[in-house]
């Protein structure tokens, strides 16, 4: 038999990859990056509003288009490679990534009317515009004593889904008016290409539903008809009624007409699609009980649980949604909201003239705070300079930083910064611990976790665990391909499919015990600080000052 | 009748500065500086132990005679100077810097046999070998009920008088053994230029027995023999039981070989010896009520307040003593243990190379900082890099930041931190005014006070209070001079002679109403920051953060 391939496409927040992989060894055989065209790489911004983040649809297609393409024409190169051989494509993207479309399914964005209206674009992961709408929505669900927002931290939050299409219908009525339905971006790829873009025929991947729009099927599927209504009528010709399902079912075969272009044959089943850091958590061969840490600017964990327990609401946790990881296990995700770019702002901001610029100086940093033994420096950081996304989930935390003396140093303080990632990561893991969910193993993928063992080994001593890395450098479009070559047949499930396909590298970082030991004390530093800066019910007067702060702040550049 | 002339005499920590100043005027006419040759920068070091500091006592008087000789030698060019018109001479220095000295007041370290034994040389104020001796004295003052510690801010340093002498006594018998007294180094120089060097002949002044000492005409002068008997029998042989005297009064006259070495008439009055900051205060104008903040790497806050009224003990001060800065008068003593050394550790270890180096770092950071309004960084430091010596008196305590974002910037921490030692010098004056002190006028002198207008604004915006600028560069040393007319009878009081030489410049810093009511809110989040991580009476699980991580610094330093 013939090697058989599958293809994974992966829509980062700047550009689109495209993967062809082996489905019997993982071998990744070839592979291209889109950059998106459109903004500021990829992002249109507003100049009057920093909160305001969307992308083209355009992009998108034009990005799956290019990229499928000119990987396939990659792989022709290898031996053994036939686009004939290609079984299936799956499909993972940023999110909540919705767009509102017509009738027919068409992007309003394409339209010639809405060329020049941000509101008909894409409102990206990252658009903030929204959170007068997340509180609104917090508000009424809690007044309501509704379910729904237990099971994605008790709060609502301005980056999803119906937040920010209640801010379209108060801020943009003409889009919401012609806005036929809202479409995820990890739903409107593998209906655009199947053929299946009309809103009642799109299928909608559980990933995106679950986490961020409150579809659950012990309440029925979405919010109810009262509920949105309650915030504004026009929410209610948008609950779309069909079933949310895994990315391992089938969300339609690939058409002819893109299969021409592409030069594919026609009717390659393409697979459900969901959250990069999901499929990513699939890529890098996560099993129940696997923490999956996607490590960049930020982190997105994912770790799946038997669905045979009965998990209790885990406060502060982003979301816990069955299926949406792998078939037949919650998947539970967490995340902090700022790792790589604390390293980066440091650098950036505070970095002296001897370590050099950007790469060099992160290298050169590293380098000096490798020297250092954990407790050296008397420091200890909060990892707060972007909020706190779990297990606090407060975007209005900053940054702190204690113990610093007139001999504190540059490298010092770098270190300190990674180690507050690393109690930000323990504080993650013993919350779901304290809740009964079994954590046994952790799979870091990455730049990161590639590339500096440094972070790696205080990760590993921090946290006391065994810290392994991905196979895959491109671990999220590889759990697309995953789930490419399940719908494709070439493995009867997903654990079969990560058998063959997924795996980790050789090194695994150990904890070392005499740094473990000097840990467990500073992070019961980290952690009162947590608490009294984080928590209502600690220390009333320091929890207000972070808010203080930011109020003050606000108020002044208001002035 | 022609012009006269003082001498004022500077004693710093890595030099000494002769001033001749018109006695009539305040014209300063000349000066000198000599660098201490001996050590680093004038500071002898023992590699293994970075808490000593010691100083050549040859260096103190060759220092003397040279930068009062080529000072002379420097204003007889000057028209109407004449040296037969120098009236007087006032010497300030250091301190407590304490030497032991033979039966004749000879240096010990000046004889051959202690030529290689640090402990004969001059303890330096920031000599910090006797921490553990300091902690005794506290202790066994406390344990006994003594009253001597409730001048001091509650708490004996390890950089004053009695702790040295007992730690020489534990480390360096054979110095102790020898030393037939201790002489602080403000008295060594009058007593030595007037040939009243032997023991019993110094004239002790009130302002380093008061403030260092525990000397308080209240008990009876220097703590009882009992109580140092009970520290060590051998302190007692250095109580010494004459009257200190305030800087008014004449140590003597100069003698007759030092005057032919120096060019000038023997005979000279010359006055009892202070503090540089005290008289520093004298020679920046400092009347009752007015507080004068030395400001260079730290400050030191001098107060004078009115004898007549009964002053409370007030917690965290460093020292109240009659008559110790001006007679007729308490002195109170305060001070922020990090000012510009903390402007000096960031630009050193966290400047990026954008902003140049050194003295060219400062002036862009200031540049950038100044553009920043108050509150618009959402920063707020603690300035304890370097402890705190004044309210809560704790060296074991670090700095803080919080409040920072992805964002923020280099311009911005160097305004929080300047914000911050402006928080610290509020946090001194709302102490004193709470127990009934009254501040009605703030008058800076110092380098930063003189050349960095964006930090006279925000102290004049985070106190709400006008801040004026001593008109002398060289305050302590025409303090000193103020004292030589004094004594050499120009004047009949301490505070003709101020009116006649000394003032402030014109341009006086006033508080910016719209800022005032942001520094408003931003103090208080200080205020709770402060409390929480500096004292144990509020939030016990944050004030142990602090200590905790020095704790976990030391173990792992030590390992």
């Amino acid at each position: 038999m013939s090697d058989r391939f599958a293809i994974g496409v992966d829509y980062g927040t700047n550009s689109v990859r495209a993967l062809v992989v082996n489905v019997s060894t993982g071998a990744e055989i070839a592979t291209h990056v889109y950059d998106y065209p459109s903004g500021e790489a990829g992002i249109l911004l507003d100049s009057r509003d920093p909160n305001l983040a969307r992308q083209s649809p355009m992009d998108y297609i034009d990005g799956f288009m290019t990229s499928v393409r000119s990987a396939v024409q990659q792989a022709s190169s290898t031996p053994g490679f036939s686009a004939e051989n290609v079984i299936g494509i799956g499909v993972d993207t940023t999110g909540s990534t919705p767009m509102p479309v017509d009738e027919s399914g068409q992007a309003l964005a394409s339209k010639p009317e809405f060329k020049d209206n941000l509101a008909a674009y894409a409102w990206l992961w990252k658009d903030h515009t929204s959170h007068a709408e997340a509180k609104e929505i917090s508000a009424l669900a809690t007044e309501r004593g509704e379910p729904y927002l237990a099971k994605c931290g008790g709060i609502y939050s301005s980056e999803w889904y119906w937040s920010k299409m209640l801010h379209c219908i108060r801020t943009a009525p003409e889009v919401a008016a012609a806005a036929a339905s809202w479409v995820e971006l990890a739903d409107f790829i593998p209906a655009h290409i199947t053929g299946n873009a009309a809103p009642d025929k799109v299928v909608r991947g559980i990933c995106a539903a679950g986490h961020k729009a409150m579809y659950n099927e012990a309440w029925g599927g979405l919010p109810s008809e009262e509920f949105l209504a309650a915030l504004d009528p026009q929410l209610v010709k948008w609950r779309y009624t069909s079933k949310a399902v895994p990315a391992d079912q089938k969300a339609g075969d690939l058409t002819a007409e893109v299969a021409d272009s592409l030069g594919l044959p026609a009717g390659i089943p393409v697979a459900v699609g969901a959250f990069d850091a999901h499929m990513g958590a699939v890529g890098a061969g996560a099993q129940a009980g696997t923490l999956v840490k996607i490590m960049g600017t930020s982190t997105c964990d994912c770790l799946p649980a038997p669905l045979a327990n009965e998990l209790p609401d885990i406060p502060g946790l982003c979301g816990i949604v069955p299926e949406s990881i792998l078939p037949g296990m919650y998947g539970l995700e967490a995340g902090q909201s700022a790792v790589g770019d604390i390293f980066n702002w440091f650098v950036k901001q505070l970095s002296p003239a001897a370590f050099g610029n950007d790469a060099e100086a992160h290298a050169k940093l590293t380098e000096a705070a490798a020297k250092l033994k954990p407790g050296e420096s008397g420091l200890v950081a909060l990892d707060w300079n972007n909020g706190n996304r779990t297990i606090l989930v407060d975007p209005l935390l900053t940054g702190l930083l204690v113990g610093q003396t007139l001999h504190t140093t540059a490298a010092e303080i770098y270190r300190a910064l990674v180690e507050a990632t690393a109690f930000g990561a323990l504080t993650i893991i013993r919350r779901v611990e304290e809740y009964g969910v079994e954590v046994n193993q952790v799979i870091n993928c990455g730049g990161i976790a590639e590339k500096n063992p440094m972070v790696m080994q205080i990760y590993a001593d921090v946290c006391n665990r065994p810290m392994k890395i991905s196979r895959s450098a491109q671990t999220c479009a590889l759990g697309a391909a995953v789930f490419g070559a399940v719908v494709g047949g070439a493995h009867d499930t997903v654990k079969a499919a990560q058998a063959a396909m997924t795996g980790v590298k050789e090194t695994v970082y150990e904890p070392i015990a005499e740094n473990v030991a000097v840990y467990e004390q500073l992070y019961q530093v980290y952690r009162a600080l947590h608490d009294a800066f984080g928590t209502a019910d600690y220390h009333g007067s320091l929890h207000e000052v972070m808010k203080d702060l930011i109020r003050i702040r606000h108020q002044v550049r208001q002035q």
